[in-house]
């Protein structure tokens, strides 16, 4: 489709909105509320000067985006005065989407199924053309992109691991894409490149290791970043299977929790371990590995003349948000010569409170560690470290000294050119928005977020363990701020233990979420576990979630699942 | 350090900006100008309304952010207000640097040396503390952190392969960071999605696969996206691997370009091949793979009992821009049954181009292709492909079909939950600002894009090829934008060739980019290759360039090489 007419975005002109932005925004606004006359009524421009009536027009009578294009933007002859016009136009919507993102009365989705927007519902067309679109009908585009997306900064939005829109963390993604540079050398990049090796050392000083010392990475997310830490593992027991391939080692295994991230046999089965070199270990009722079990396997695998290499303890897992005995685990770990990695990705970030670092006593024993503070700590996606205790392990494993690459004959310390450390040649700017929110936040304020977060858990949690109906799926205070519940609807509050039982409560939780989504009210996220059926998650890492939007989450599930 | 006074960022006032910005701001207009007067005399406030005089203190009269913290802002009570202050603060900041970065008067980069920013130049002090600062602070981190980067935007900034500021991508990452959330499922990126699924239909309908069949997805740059060709490949023909790791499988045995990228071995020794199993190709003078030569190290690989796996062949070399003959090394991959992989990461763009897509002739042969508009289509960083011609490949040789990831019982078509198909979980969002470009430049867009800068190019190849005191590497036009040659000042001009003239040779292209960067007037690389000397590789992906960026290029490699 080529046109330069931009499609009406759908909805009728909303009449209390009439004096505030062209028809398009008010759509947007229309569209996703809940509650639309009070908030609407009290809404006001903010891009706009003091005296807004005037000002809300001001830029609209003097550019008119459908006559204009791509390249009447800079670096067009005369772009500057379009581009900083289409910009401004730009930023008027997000702003728009962020202040509705914290508001109660606005939808956290508006869910279509993939057929409908395929479609082109309401005029939103996804299909690529060969002849540009007006700057009017990308306006549109950007609108219509965010309406039909999920607002996961939502104070009711409990989905994922991450969740939040930390305002700092906002602003430092912007001047990340306006910087639009890499990660590769020092040299284009040197002020990013240099807040990396800071903010590393302070997680490794957080970590315990002695001064922080030590090595590390931002990597695009924490499944990358537990690959490193089997890559390391192996390059520092078997270094020379990075030239001579796997089969100038062993039969090497690695153990982890059943319980853990699926990227560890992810990693297994891509560097060549296999899967089945990947063992699972058995967890205790509330999801922890029993070390035991650990040894157990660990003895077993030797007899049959495996080598046992590297070990996963998880710190905070995905479901229970169970937090292994590193410790006991270091110890073992210790007696066989095993690389100790942490998948702190979801719990690292509880490092950061004096009251819950606890939970992670003995991660300073760990040879690695992954932590990502795009989840518990509220940091914009993505943001994910891996850090390692040993130094030049990494560059050791990873380099290929390529010298069309790396010249080191340039005029700077050239030992600041991480790009060899890693397996990506070019590397996205994931550490501004973290370095501004620290920054921004201190130390301190993480602790308050990560404090926040686990009160509001245990909130929920009290609410719930002997409410009418709730489930517990496993018994005492989670360890972090997963909840796993079942709901259990009046008709089966009755029903003896059984098959039927099972099978009616393993469809209650995906009838309630579908709804839920339909309804836009509220995301929760939910899994079978091992034999368990379908349960609810909750999880907080919302910084803007409040004990009434835990209430309005049972509600909800209450009102939804109540006649199931 | 924890002030919540900002620290003053350097400079004296300029009296031609007194009546612009405070004093920070002006700071950044001062430092990064090359010919300050004119330009700041003519600059206007385009984020204020018409008056902008009145409009330009407007808002700092009314939001004091020295008393203002991160913990003010949104979901703070009453947090709006300040957090739209806030935002188009940092907007303000952004779309001056925006405006500055096409200005050919300021300076492509304020060099500093690693040891030099560490000190804490001028008051920005990169360390983290416990206690949070000011946002004024922060504006004022901002500010710096753009000062003493890199403009990467710039029409005089050639170091990289990917450069540029493509203002519709730019405005498609603030959305992208608006919206954060990732690619994991539908359900929580259903417009994202779809628009990835769209448009790699669309890339590879380019690629010439039939009706657009295949599979594909975007990864976190040309590294992971050949990493997973290599992946593929070895699940397509030892699926056990996968479950069994490499013993499962004989010596398997991957070729390449001695002149291809690096991450072909990076991916050699993650994957547990082995660097040694990376069997490296000749090439012509012109740096193309010779297909006689991949025969003959196929069929010495096979009589050592080897098994030749997977052939790379790449579409745009990093330094000479070369692109391999890639029907007739498909003709040896059919002949032998191996697995074709095309490396266009910088040179898949040329397929937009009717002109020079007859390059990659061939390409529809293939059984992968990395394709990375994050280069030559100018696209903002991180955008990289990996298309795959089998469908339901990708997803046999990485899900792990995690149930508590992955629910099948979900209300909508979970066939759209991609997140299985990834060695990644979370992933971020790096279609929307391709789409969005694609949408506003249409196919033709681009096409002139990739015209533009090939024509610039060979602007330049004419211009140096017979010109005094110029060496090319190759001969003949480059087949990409690549343009690599030497520059000879005068005092070797008249020397004999040998080792006295290749030592001094080799050290005059470091000296001329470490004295460009010092003045900071333009980038360009440079770095040996195979027995060549260090050579200057220009290369044009930047659509702001022009000849007269090309002109002024040659202009300052005379000037600061002249008396070497």
């Amino acid at each position: 489709m080529a046109t330069s007419e931009p499609r009406a975005a759908g909805g009728d002109q909303d009449p209390n909105s009439a004096n505030l932005r062209p028809p398009t925004t008010r759509f947007l606004q229309k569209n996703n509320s809940l509650e639309e006359k009070g908030r609407l009524a009290g809404q006001k421009n903010l891009l706009s000067c003091d005296n807004s009536d005037r000002d809300a027009r001001f830029r609209r009578t003097e550019t008119d985006f459908s006559n204009l294009f791509a390249r009447d933007l800079l670096p067009a002859k005369n772009g500057e005065e379009p581009t900083m016009q289409f910009l401004l136009e730009v930023v008027d919507i997000l702003t728009n989407y962020v202040k509705k993102t914290f508001d109660r009365s606005t939808k956290v989705l508006d869910f279509h199924h993939p057929h409908q927007l395929l479609e082109g519902i309401e005029g939103f067309n996804l299909e690529l053309s060969d002849q540009p679109e007006s700057l009017e009908q990308i306006l549109v585009d950007c609108r219509d992109t965010l309406k039909y997306g999920v607002r996961t900064g939502h104070p009711r939005f409990f989905n994922q691991l991450s969740s939040g829109l930390d305002i700092i963390g906002l602003a430092g993604e912007w001047l990340t894409s306006t910087a639009n540079t890499n990660m590769f050398t020092y040299e284009i990049a040197p002020v990013f490149v240099l807040m990396e090796q800071l903010t590393l050392k302070k997680m490794r000083e957080m970590i315990g290791w002695p001064n922080g010392e030590g090595d590390g990475l931002f990597s695009p997310g924490g499944a990358i970043s537990n690959m490193y830490s089997v890559m390391i593992a192996r390059y520092k027991y078997f270094p020379e299977v990075k030239t001579k391939g796997m089969s100038a080692a062993p039969r090497l295994v690695l153990f982890t929790s059943e319980h853990s991230h699926y990227s560890i046999k992810k990693a297994g089965a891509a560097l060549g371990f296999g899967t089945d070199n990947v063992i699972l270990l058995s967890t205790d009722e509330r999801g922890r590995v029993i070390p035991a079990d650990l040894e157990a396997k660990i003895l077993d695998a030797k007899q049959k003349g495996y080598v046992p290499l590297f070990v996963n303890a998880t710190a905070g897992s995905t479901v229970y948000g169970a937090f292994d005995p590193i410790s006991e685990i270091a110890d073992i770990c210790e007696k066989y010569n095993l690389w100790l990695h942490v998948d702190g990705a979801w719990g690292g970030g509880l490092l950061m409170s004096r009251k819950h670092r606890h939970k992670l006593n003995g991660i300073e024993r760990a040879n690695s560690v992954t932590w990502n503070p795009h989840k518990m700590m509220g940091v914009p996606l993505q943001c994910s470290a891996i850090l390692v205790r040993e130094k030049g392990i990494l560059a050791g494993c990873n380099s290929m000294c390529a010298g069309y690459l790396f010249q080191p004959d340039k005029q700077y310390d050239v030992t600041y050119d991480t790009g060899d450390k890693a397996i990506q040649c070019g590397r996205h700017v994931d550490i501004f928005k973290f370095w501004l929110m620290w920054k921004a936040k201190g130390t301190a304020g993480f602790e308050q977020h990560i404090d926040k977060c686990l009160d509001l858990s245990q909130y929920l949690y009290n609410k719930i363990k002997n409410r009418e109906g709730y489930e517990m799926v496993f018994d005492g205070v989670p360890q972090h701020t997963n909840v796993c519940f079942w709901y259990i609807p009046p008709s089966l509050r009755g029903m003896p233990d059984g098959d039927e039982r099972r099978e009616k409560l393993h469809r209650v939780a995906p009838k309630i979420k579908a709804m839920m989504m339909e309804s836009g009210t509220t995301m929760v996220g939910y899994q079978p576990q091992g034999n368990k059926v379908n349960f609810f998650r909750m999880v907080v890492s919302n910084p803007s979630a409040t004990q009434s939007d835990i209430d309005f989450l049972i509600d909800e599930i209450e009102r939804l699942g109540h006649d199931l």
